[in-house]
C-alpha cells in the first residue's frame, strides 16, 4: 500500500466497480468458465454436454433485511429463493445449495428455527438440497451466506452478453411490487415507532407485500422456455431494478435499447399504491428492485412462442450500440436510462 | 413457536449441536450425498467415478479474527487455506472457490485491496481458481465467507467415519504452533495497548506466528498419500484442535482410540513457547486449534509406508468404542480425553 496517496472510500467506489477492482488480478483466459468473477453466477464445464453454475450471497442484517419487520421465516425463504433465481437466469435448474450463518447472542434458538423452516420451505419448493454449511457466532447481528449450485445443458446456457440487434426484450411476471411492497412496510415500521398499540394497516396491500417479504424465484420461467423450445440471447434476474438490469445486459452484449415504459407489467395493487405514495408506477418498476423476475432477449424468429404466453411481456427492443439506451414514455419522448447505483454503501 | 417455554440462549446449545438442531428437519435418504450437513464438506456424486466435495466457511472479524494483529493479507491467505483444507480432509482435490465479503466503510480500498493480495496468493500456491462471489456493505466490521469446490475419485474419498479397530492413528506435520504463535501475538498486543511505542517482541518466534497468521493447507499431503497408494480410513483437519477432531473420528465411526501424548509431533520453538508461557506443550498440541494438519486413520497393512515417510507420525490406534478414547500420558496414565467444545459464543 503506498501511503503517500489517501485511502480511497469504499463508498465511492460502488459495488460492480468494487468487485472488478479487486479481483482484476484473478482474471485469466480459462476456457472452463464461461461467466468470470463480477457476474451473479459462474458456470463451470462439467463435461461435453452439462455446465454447472454457481452462484452466492450475502445477506446482512441492516444492510439487506430489518428483522423488525422481515419475519425470519420469510427472510430465510427469501435468502434461497434471491440464489434460486440468480440460477434460473442462466436459464440452468438449481439442485444444491449451502447455507451459513454469523449471528449474536440476541437471536435465540427458536429464532433461528424460524429462520430454518423458511429455508426448508424453500428448498421444498424449489427443490433444492441443503447439503451443507457453516453456523458461528458474530458481534453484531445476523449475516447469511447462501451457495447455489444447478445445472444447464451446454447449449441451453444462457448470459447476460449475448443480446444482439434487433432481438426482443422480455420480461417475466410484474414489476414493482416488491418495491412498493417496502415503502408500506417502513409507513408502518414508522407508525409502530412512534406508538406501538397501533396496529399495523396492511389490509389490501397483501399482494405487494408478499412480493417483497416471500419473492419467487422462477424457476417455472427455465421449464416454460425449455417447453416452448426457446433459447433467450441473454437473461439476467430482477433483483436490482429494471433498468439497472437493462444497463447490465446491454453492457455486457455491447448494445444499445429502447424500453416502453407504458409497456411494463405492473400489477394494479402496485399501480394504486404508487400513486397513493405520490410515486410514479413507471419510476417504481425501473427502479424498484427485489422483484426477481426474469428479463431477457429473444431472436424475433421466436416471437410468436413469446408474444401469446401469459408469463411473459415484450417491453422493447434491442439496437446498436450507438444507438443508446432509452427509455421512451408514453408520449414518445426518450430518456436516457440511468443506473440507480448501489445504494448500500452510501 | 411455543413461547409458554422460555427461549432458549444458542450458548447454552454450542455450533455442533445447533446445526444437528437446526438442520433436523432436511435430513432424508440421497443416495448421492456422501457426508451430510453438519460436517465441514459435503460431497455431491457427479458420475459413476468421480465425487464432487463442497466445503464452506464463514470468518467474522471479532469472533475469528482481530485486525488488530492480523493484516488483511494474511486474513486472506489464511480463509482460502482453511477451505482449501477441509477439502482435502475428504482426500480431494480443491479446484474453485467463491468469496463473498460483507465490510463496513471504516476498511479502505486499499485495505480491500490487501485481502484480495492474499486470497490471490492462496489461490495461486493451491492452485485454485476464484469463480465467483459477491461483495456488500456491512454495518459492523467485515465478514468473509467462501466456498470451496474439490473432487476425488470415488474409490478414494474418504469420511470421518471410516475408522475401524486396530487402525493407526496418524497426524501430518507439527502441532501447538498455531496456537502458541495466537498467544505470543496476544501478549504483544497487550503490551502496545499500554504503550504504543514499544515495538513488538517478535524475534524467535517467526515459525509459530507463521503457523498462526499464514497456515498452509496440506494439499501436498493429498498427493503424497496418493503416490504412497495409501487410502486413510478416515480423515479430518486440524482446526479446532488435536482433541476435538479425534473425538470427531471417534464419533462418527463409532470406535475408541488411544492417543500417545509423548508421540505427538511438536517443533521445538513451540514447545519453548510452550514452557515460557507456564503452558504444558503436549496441551497446546492437544487443544490447541488452527494447524490445518490432517488427522487420519490408516489400516495396519499400510504401516510400512506412512511410518518411513518424514511428513507422518503414528501418534495412537483406534480401539473398540466400549474401550472408550483416552490419551496416554508420559507415565503411561490414561486420561480420558475431552473436546475443548466451540468456546464462540461464550
Amino acid at each position: 500500500m503506498d501511503h503517500q496517496q489517501p485511502l480511497r472510500n469504499i463508498a465511492d467506489i460502488g459495488e460492480f466497480s468494487l468487485i472488478e477492482e479487486l479481483t482484476r488480478t484473478f482474471r485469466s483466459e480459462h476456457t472452463e468458465l464461461i461467466e468470470d468473477i463480477g457476474d451473479d453466477a459462474a458456470g463451470i464445464i462439467q463435461d461435453n454436454e452439462n455446465v454447472q453454475v454457481i452462484s452466492t450471497d450475502l445477506l446482512v442484517e441492516g444492510i439487506h433485511f430489518d428483522p423488525m419487520y422481515m419475519p425470519l421465516k420469510h427472510l430465510g425463504y427469501k435468502a434461497v429463493s434471491v440464489n434460486v433465481s440468480d440460477i434460473c437466469a442462466m436459464n440452468a435448474t438449481a439442485e444444491y445449495i449451502t447455507v451459513s450463518i454469523a449471528v449474536s447472542s440476541k437471536y435465540s434458538v427458536e429464532a433461528l428455527e424460524e429462520l430454518y423452516a423458511g429455508i426448508k420451505a424453500a428448498c421444498d419448493n424449489f427443490t433444492v438440497r441443503l447439503v451443507g454449511g457453516d453456523t458461528t457466532a458474530s458481534p453484531f447481528g445476523l449475516t447469511i451466506s447462501i451457495t447455489a449450485f444447478g445445472n444447464v445443458k451446454k447449449e441451453k446456457l444462457t448470459t447476460r452478453s449475448g443480446a444482439k440487434n434487433f432481438d426482443l426484450l422480455v420480461v417475466s411476471g410484474d414489476l414493482g411490487g416488491a418495491y412498493m411492497g417496502l415503502q408500506v412496510l417502513e409507513r408502518e415500521k414508522e407508525v409502530f415507532k412512534s406508538n406501538p398499540a397501533i396496529q399495523p394497516e396492511l389490509d389490501g396491500f397483501d399482494y405487494i407485500i408478499q412480493r417483497q417479504l416471500k419473492p419467487e424465484a422462477r424457476k417455472d420461467v427455465v421449464a416454460i422456455l425449455s417447453a416452448l423450445e426457446v433459447v433467450p440471447t441473454s437473461m439476467i434476474d430482477i433483483s436490482d431494478g429494471l433498468a439497472s438490469e437493462i444497463l447490465h445486459i446491454c453492457k455486457s452484449s455491447s448494445v444499445g435499447c429502447h424500453v416502453y415504459g407504458e409497456k411494463i407489467p405492473m400489477d394494479t395493487q402496485t399501480i394504486q399504491t404508487a400513486l397513493d405514495f405520490n410515486l410514479d408506477p413507471v419510476t417504481a418498476a425501473l427502479n424498484g428492485g427485489e422483484d426477481y423476475e426474469l428479463l431477457f432477449t429473444i431472436d424475433q424468429k421466436d416471437i410468436a412462442k413469446i408474444q401469446s404466453n401469459p408469463n411473459f411481456t415484450i417491453i422493447g427492443h434491442i439496437t446498436d450500440a450507438n444507438d443508446g439506451i432509452y427509455h421512451i414514455d408514453k408520449q414518445g419522448a426518450a430518456v436516457a436510462l440511468k443506473a440507480q447505483g448501489w445504494k448500500h454503501f452510501s
